[in-house]
């Protein structure tokens, strides 16, 4: 049965990540989709390249001119008749300001019967920038903010005061031609006006809460920076219509499918996982074994980003954190697994996406003589995971929705 | 809709206690119960007086002789013809002795048709006792056992061993008389061998795994006790019929019922909780707000006992400390809230029994200046609570099962 368990979590993973793969999503959004003027594409985030591509190739209509825009090395050869920009992430670098002058110009003078096909993924806040204040004093803040420990949305509400682009203006600057955004997800609960800063989403932050934010991290400021964040941002925008095609809801709706389909019921718990990634996988277990000797066929869905605090030396990720931290939850149960992995393929410093455990994890790692809480002490979750053939490996996936856990109960 | 979802959610609390109370939990276990011969009752645990008391109540035959054994200040006067002994916890004391003696004497010499009506609630392994080394020792081992952080499975399995009563000694001894054991459980998943260290109950523990234990935590060890691990215990039990009539799934199950009466849908996620009480309050947000636009009415259940690690001096307990933690999870929802308490009506060193929040909580202690995370890292959830009519008051309740978490959602 530990086999059957295994291949029906490994499945299940390899499913929903198939579904929010940037190809199937953009597919999905765009097919069949008719515009009646001229259609510029500008694709800007990490899966950038495969999203572009990806529209080139469902559109039934010529593109009359478009910008790619991704990080350093993300390129693997010329997409169509769009001119590709690479660019700094996470602090923006001069691309970073000529892919995004670039993006303005390239919109500047729109009709109204023209669309701006706006494909966004997650890294764009850095890879396009027209910053309102010098280049050095944005890198500068933005290090300071991704140092102390701000949150993404927290982050993102600086940012979009300093930028031409973001907070919804660069939406503005496309009026009055329609925007027509496709979004991959990569914030937990989709707030479309945090991902990548939200250049077409009218900001749901104000002033006060700008500075307030730059209060409580004591970010240093110059007087041109503080005249920014003090200036308000878009709060209506009629020429949008945007899409999150894919994000962690559509990876757990997706694995669930999966799972139904192989005879489990599912209980959807949260997209919205952002706990202690040990303390979620003690939680998981928690459940599963608690509910192990109903005799169904049970699968728990959870998706969301947790939290590691570094303690140790040692070599893992969040999702093998939490995995080897459900090991000793399931001690002995015959019919039960927890597999939780990055839709990305990675989980931190490591060439693993994540970790898989079931009831025999536990004692398989004691006779090693390894202790799963003195391995989490020390943060060393790959190599305990390793050791009894727990890691998940697939690769780079190439999309970037956070990440799925995924625990099994096989009812007999 | 705020009112109305604590008015809920209280309602429930309670029901779920009621569905623990010694004298529900032992009425319905001694309903209609018939014995062929004499029957010898007696009582040990901290509940130990209500449960004697209700059996008496309920019972259709007059009880032979018996015993009720409680802590200090437990009792409120006598309880028909039963013999009250108070004595010492969680360290046995002489008194805890002297009840041991007696209850072995009482059932020494029984016959075949004889019933021993065993009430055994927790706090029971150090009310009754008979060591197999000066008690002295024992004492200090105990005291040993509860500095080192060993857990109570741990606890019970050394003290098992130097004990002429516990890990099933007790009804071996009362063969060949039966053994009707009615238990109130106060550990998760109700190891009826754990459990007042199991006097009526196989041990499922080895010498081997006592002794690991006891080199897990460097115990000092008399050569007599460390003759007295060697000693296997029994493994069978022929004359023991044990039922569990409270515990913490009871108690979940309760609540889940008198939720359904309210009109909710119930999602009952575990009777297992035991991480990090804060982190189980994020999960248990996530998963409030991951349905909370469904429109359904919606209650999640989960029982356990989290775990607080102190890093403040403030006030709080483990039920308030979840609660808090939820609140930024939860900010802004109009629909849900969170209550989690413990069934014996106290939490930690204060008069609550736990913490209630919902989606205006975090923004009601960040007016009065309290910021969640920052009140947490004091481990002061008691005034951050009380502040904002966050906390949970019941007095005393008279039962111990663990602690009750219920998510509401309300349609809406």
């Amino acid at each position: 049965m530990k086999e059957t368990l295994r291949r029906d979590a490994e499945r299940a993973a390899r499913a929903a990540i198939r579904a929010v793969l940037p190809e199937d999503a953009v597919r999905r959004a765009l097919a069949g989709m008719a515009f009646p003027g001229r259609v510029y594409l500008i694709a800007a985030g990490k899966a950038a390249p495969r999203m572009a591509r990806a529209a080139l190739s469902v559109l039934t209509v010529p593109v009359t001119e478009g910008l790619v825009i991704s990080k350093y090395g993300h390129f693997d050869g010329p997409i169509g008749p769009l001119r590709c920009f690479e660019a700094g992430h996470p602090v923006p670098d001069e691309n970073s300001v000529r892919a995004g002058e670039e993006a303005l110009r390239l919109t500047e003078d729109l009709r109204e019967d023209d669309t701006v096909l706006f494909l966004l993924s997650g890294g764009g806040s850095a890879l396009f920038e027209k910053p309102l204040i010098p280049l050095a004093e944005l890198q500068g803040l933005t290090r300071q903010l991704l140092a102390c420990g701000a949150d993404i949305v927290e982050i993102n509400s600086i940012r979009k005061r300093l930028s031409a682009l973001k907070g919804g203006k660069f939406a503005a600057h496309c009026a009055p031609a329609k925007v027509e955004a496709v979004v991959l997800s990569d914030i937990l609960g989709d707030p479309l006006d945090s991902i990548a800063s939200g250049p077409v989403s009218p900001d749901s932050a104000t002033c006060a809460e700008a500075l307030a934010i730059a209060e409580k991290y004591k970010l240093h400021l110059s007087p041109e920076a503080e005249a920014c964040l003090r200036l308000e941002t878009p709060k209506e925008l009629g020429n949008v219509h945007a899409r999150v095609v894919g994000s962690v809801r559509e990876l757990c709706r997706a694995a669930g499918e999966a799972c139904r389909a192989m005879g489990y019921e599912t209980v959807f718990l949260t997209d919205r996982l952002d706990c202690e990634a040990r303390e979620a996988g003690r939680f998981l277990a928690a459940v599963l074994r608690s509910h192990a000797e109903e005799g169904r066929k049970l699968a728990f869905l959870a998706g969301g980003e947790t939290v590691v605090h570094l303690t140790g030396q040692g070599l893992g990720g969040r999702n093998q954190e939490l995995a080897l931290a459900a090991a000793e939850g399931l001690r002995g149960l015959k019919n039960a697994c927890l597999l939780s992995l990055g839709s990305d393929g990675t989980d931190g410093p490591t060439d693993a996406a994540g970790g898989y455990v079931d009831g025999d994890s536990f004692d398989a790692l004691r006779e090693k003589g390894l202790v799963p809480h003195e391995i989490l002490r020390n943060n060393d979750a790959y190599h305990a995971l390793r050791a009894m053939g727990g890691l998940i490996v697939t690769g780079p996936t190439g999309t970037n929705v956070n990440d799925l856990c995924l625990g099994l109960l096989d009812g007999e």
